[in-house]
């Protein structure tokens, strides 16, 4: 039963109360008190491919994309997703689907969801839209997961350049932990989280995103330092009717077309929330969302059983279908008072977010620094993407003295509950990224010790990771001063 | 009595429990047990100035600078060190000792140490040097700290360009307590910490650093896209003779003049550690550093009572005068066995460090975000730099809305607890960086609320942050929507 | 797909790799592949009364109540529970039914599951049976529960000589999150977990049982001293046809009258387990349980949302219907391997527990501490109950300064997650004992203010917790000093 | 410099810069900012005798005992002290003196210390008297403690009747750690407090407290249940001129021999605070005191490096002398406001804490469950401290699996922090009471595993505590399933 139910239930009762017989009341208290927990908005049947479902999906954001569903401020909901992929990423041992992913088709969310107030006034643009994740989790009979890296030609990741091969592991779940066949020796519990949560654009936004988005993919090659650091491509991803979905809007018709070519891809995150992959964005968990566009039109997807800070292989939290029970609020005029724009029109904002009360405890931490020093020695300003390059490749290295594969780390850096921190930002020329990773999550101590890491055989950790040839012709970054 | 003496007292009572009096046994310990707790091996006068010290500061990394003391393995040993400025930036009621702060002469560093094992036989290259942090705090007498940020044309902070005037805070300390006359109604306890504990270099290694460093000096500014963002000047600190002090080698001698010319600046971290500013190696905590030349030759200075991830306003953390009580250990060979190169020489290495078990404990957070969007509306390629710049920008409006002037939060965020995680770097074209703010720290909720931030009369935090006027003619950023 | 299978499947995985052709792997693949998730050994349908349950549920520890259900080691399985009155307790607004309660039907557990090793062979006395808790939470649709005191005539609670009338509130979960409409201003996340888990005992253990608490319901109240202190009633619950519920054990035969009269109540937790009432034994604790007979015979329910340290109302954690997922290991003679006998024979032990990494994350406690003086001003001895009734008592009074109705208090502190702990139990003549209360649970600040408690009309909390009149005669305790 | 002081300057401040000329301002500044940091008030000399300190020190409960220093809220102040005994207990490695340690010379306590509001008005009976522990730690050079059992026929412990001889563990700090050369392979962070913080009792208050004590002293034995379980001998500890200090009262006058025959002993905690051994009660928290004299008269000692919930070895924690750097609030009126009396008179109260943020932080915990059924097998009603003391000999009882004599269990569980929890205090008859290890105190894995102990030779754990015979003739409780 939801909370407004509830209160509405409190006044039926006090009404009921005053009523003669008891026997009517207990028949109405049966009617009232038929069922409780939070009313499904969004069904989804993971059996079913993404538009087989019975309420239609969609991965772009545009204003016109018709909501899917209703909710009142202070009703509990449950909204269902599939996985990003709709099910293209399979539970089957070979990592052949990832390399052949699609990703014009990323990622499929639910929704968008009308909110209206308790007048059933929808919430307007300028208001800000609380949501609360009261609870999430997988979705029954599938409790599975998957941490992947594309081809390098097919999207790649952050360290694609080391990594160009397409990799995949899977992931069971045993209630909160999580473990996976090809990454032995660790288990760990999942910080659960949506990668995806936002508002839909208007077309105001919409048109400043594409814009910004396209002179960066047209001229970002030239004038972007990091490109030569970071050789994930493309740079930015632009509006395309391949493998567009548009929800209601019926694919082939006119005005699919138009929407196509102008809504925005999902990948990143940007000032209507989206995919920002908050890693602690779990239950108990407050979003506050500016809303653009009449009854707020919420979206989401991209469920992660668990991610570490970055998501740096990409395909890169354990993914999976889940659902989440939400609750929404919303904050009348909150834009103006709660953000700041910060760039050139009002709508330049970001939402913000509360972190809930219910976390994995870790104690101890091995911390991995990075420097704004890329691999080639190369001095880069203040650069903190560069430096948290470095801690990641230094973390991966020295995961590899116990036993590990440079790929199984890559994916699990990528997927547990590690942080990574901006520590300096002004120390010129070094930012200072740090990678902590939690020891608990290992089956042995892997702390460095004075007695070293045992010599002779080693630990070995079969098997390895799913992963296919990568078949194009760009060089791969090689540590020179590393023996593999 | 450290426990390399008691180990050395069982070994003696052994001994002494097989003589046949219990008197003369008695005689014997009375001896051994006189005194207990940390040897004082660099003590520090804060009454005195940087060049009166009993043994000599030195503020340049550089193989030739001599060791001040010698500690073996095992050992307790307590360095004390000046606060990064020596005592320049004061405690009084003003910011015009920051504006016309020397930046030449930070940071003075307590040491070189010399670390022997049990057999008096020194660390030597390629070992790994762990450094535990037993305990640490403020000089007795000496219970306060600043946060500031220089002048732009004096070194500036993260988000000069919007802040370009020298200001100041002062901290008083009330036990792990630290609150500031100059920034009302916030009080929090100290995640205190060493900005710089570092293990001299080798030549060859200082080589490598001052021409990186150079070469971007020289041609930053150009190929370097972060330079339109951040504004903060020098891009790299090179050698100089000015300022330059170097320990135990007198200023003056041609000795001086050849290594104050060869000799590193602190202000960055680099392959030694040096000036990580990782905001949590609080008591507990253990650094492993690579050593390059004979005896690890370990300094440290930089104590932060407290500091907020990134130390934004540059001068950034709770500075003051501290002590550490360290104790090492050496792991022979540790750099092949733990640390892989990362770049083209086997010195590209990084420090890895365990977090201690002790730090302040906050349940609720409040977090903003930022994406690689500058704060002209341009796009950036995967930059956690500028996605941070706009992160704290967000947090620093955000805050204005409770009663604090920007200056007040621009401090505030520099130096209090706060984290700054890099939540997503592979989400093209868009990094997503987040600063989160434990909300305990503040007398009032800071979260936003449904019935909003009370309107009329706010509540007004007066005084405000020492400020000197700004007297260059550099361009501030202004937020184009900002009222202010 | 649990653990075991997944390994099989790994090891069907390489078989079908060396298969030639592609597509036969997929088709087998898609057989295998077809679920995941725990199977489900014990369900439950809250629609329906206890006794018409698909499996037969018991409410009494015998060895002979055969088992319904077989588990293999390493397998995640699903068992379901009623809330521990099986629905007596409803969810009606009205006292009446915890006035009128059956007190010789608690508590309806699920089971008995009999846990055999991987090559079928039972977990047999000796061994200890280690019970991963993977998951846990409320039934889909069943998303409430309550938190109540018996009548003092019918089981009373710790407090029962203060508050003999039997009172009710709902709880709603939103979630994580639980919140009452009769205890309004307060809201917190549950730390959930089954009140009973335990193994069957045997014969022996059986009759040391009823012989020690035979004794007790003789002869305590002549000898023991907290009876004066303790006013709940029965001293002991005792074997009883009366409501007795034996699983498969058909009622009124010869059999089940025999058992019936031999089986121990649920009611306190003993050497098998049973109702420990440990209210941290959430998603991914283990539980070491002694094994007593072939099979071990695990048995579960008593599901608690949330529940007070020392669950002081006695009906009084927030009781509700819910499942487990849980995974079993054998630890093969882990009896004498772990676990020594504190008695006069070799059963008389406890089982040990882990606590799971996953629990609500408080930072600010207001304490309470209560020494052993009893209420009249008489001085016990080192007695830790004494001491903690009077830690309760404080904290209830105080309560009572914000807006509280000391019944609201009294469940409130039942089953919010607050810590009571035996600080000293050495310092005659008093023992300590202290109630720490999460002060992040309510909506106000609850901590002393030098400019105290607002004056004037209160916060008053309305509505009260459902009430019934208390139609007994024996004197309720009054506190001499109170004005109430 | 206080934070009263910090206020003045303000004001101070604002005069000046109000003066025509800053260089007088600047003399006046030098003047004023000369120090910072707590003024020191009691001071303690460890090199000196009890007697010989620059401060008498006290051992006594009693309004007379006149104060040592006096202090305005706000302020904040250092208190150091002694050890409990004085330096009876020393750092030998014997356990004689432990052996004949003077049970009447307990606590020595710093203090009284006068508390004044800022117009210097005293504290006044009915106050509220909150104090904020700022910061506390051993004193430098004195950083070692000692844990201890007493004789059984000298004081005991909570399981003297197990364990009754004298035993002894020296413990050495290493900052934040400590460890023991007796009870090797573990080593923890200490969550260090006072064991004593309160205030002077009036003489009605000590009436009531000499009178119930007496008639237990007189007649417990026959009345109290316990006494069959719990050995420790007295019951309680009547005023006595043995061993009696009172401060600034002169021994042998006739005023010193009217309130030595009236002053209560400091051993148990009661309604003024007093021996609480809150082992929480760490940096940052906040202890409510009741105030029963002008002035209120607060005295502190018994510091500890740390302690187990219960303490239960008695001269239990890690044993210290220390200091207290405390600040002081005057909540007028703030008994009636904030406590409810419970009891037969007003001053039937006890004292409120707020826990401070700063604790090490464990994420797994083994935990042990007692019930209240007693060694020999009989069955006790709802005794949490019964069920406590069954918990801890399980506890011990387990750890000797892994090479740790009882004895060392027996102190390591007495000062490690541990916690003791009333899990469960209603399901007649047993109450549950649990003991939770962090695992991470210990240099092995320590948890039960389906691999079960090593066999064969096992770590043996040498040396042993420091142990002497016990000479008298009481029976030593054996457990009787034990091997040992």
């Amino acid at each position: 039963m939801t909370s407004a139910t509830t209160r509405n239930l409190c006044i039926f009762l006090s009404y009921l109360s005053q009523l003669p017989s008891s026997k009517s009341k207990q028949q109405n208290l049966d009617i009232v008190m038929a069922s409780y927990g939070p009313r499904l908005v969004v069904p989804i049947d993971v059996k079913k491919k993404p538009w087989e479902q019975k309420l239609p999906l969609h991965n772009r954001w545009h204003p016109d994309i018709p909501p899917v569903a209703e909710v009142t401020v202070g009703d509990v909901f449950r909204v269902e997703m599939v996985d990003f992929s709709g099910g293209g990423i399979t539970k089957e041992y070979t990592a052949e689907d990832i390399k052949h992913a699609n990703p014009s088709i990323v990622h499929y969310l639910s929704g968008p969801i009308r909110v209206l107030d308790k007048d059933g006034t929808p919430a307007k643009p300028g208001d800000l839209l609380a949501v609360e994740i009261c609870n999430l989790g997988p979705l029954p009979g599938d409790e599975w997961g998957f941490t992947a890296t594309f081809d390098r030609e097919n999207g790649g990741g952050f360290l694609t350049d080391h990594f160009p091969c397409a990799t995949k592991a899977i992931w069971y779940f045993e209630g909160i932990y999580a473990y996976s066949p090809q990454i032995p020796g660790v288990r760990f519990p999942g910080l659960t989280h949506p990668g995806i949560v936002g508002t839909a654009p208007s077309m105001e936004l919409l048109n400043i995103w594409n814009e910004r988005e396209r002179e960066l993919e047209e001229n970002g090659l030239n004038s972007m330092k990091l490109c030569e650091v970071l050789h994930q491509r493309p740079l930015a991803n632009l509006p395309s009717t391949k493998g567009c979905v548009l929800g209601g809007i019926k694919e082939g018709t006119p005005e699919w077309e138009k929407i196509a070519l102008e809504a925005a891809r999902t990948i990143p995150g940007r000032e209507n929330g989206g995919n920002c992959d908050i890693k602690n964005l779990s239950s108990g968990s407050k979003i506050y969302l500016p809303v653009f566009i009449e009854g707020a039109n919420l979206s989401t997807g991209d469920m992660h059983f668990s991610q570490g800070d970055g998501e740096i292989s990409f395909c890169g939290a354990i993914e999976m279908s889940g659902f989440l029970e939400l609750k929404c609020e919303i904050i009348r005029d909150g834009m103006k008072e709660y953000l700041t724009p910060m760039g050139p029109t009002p709508l330049h904002v970001n939402p913000i977010f509360e972190i809930g009360p219910v976390e994995p405890r870790f104690s101890e931490w091995l911390v991995f620094e990075g420097i704004s020093v890329d691999e080639s020695g190369k001095q880069h300003y203040l650069d903190a993407t560069v430096a948290y390059k470095r801690a990641v490749l230094n973390a991966i290295d020295y995961l590899s003295k116990f036993g590990y594969s440079k790929e199984q780390s890559y994916l699990l850096l990528s997927c547990c509950p590690c942080e990574g921190r901006i520590s300096g930002i002004v120390d010129s020329p070094n930012a200072i990224a740090t990678l902590a990773i939690p020891t608990a999550i290992f089956d042995q101590d892997i702390r460095p010790r004075a007695n070293k890491v045992p010599v002779g055989p080693r630990i070995v950790r079969k098997p390895d990771v799913l992963k296919c040839t990568y078949d194009g012709n760009l060089a791969t970054t090689r540590n020179p001063s590393s023996a593999t």
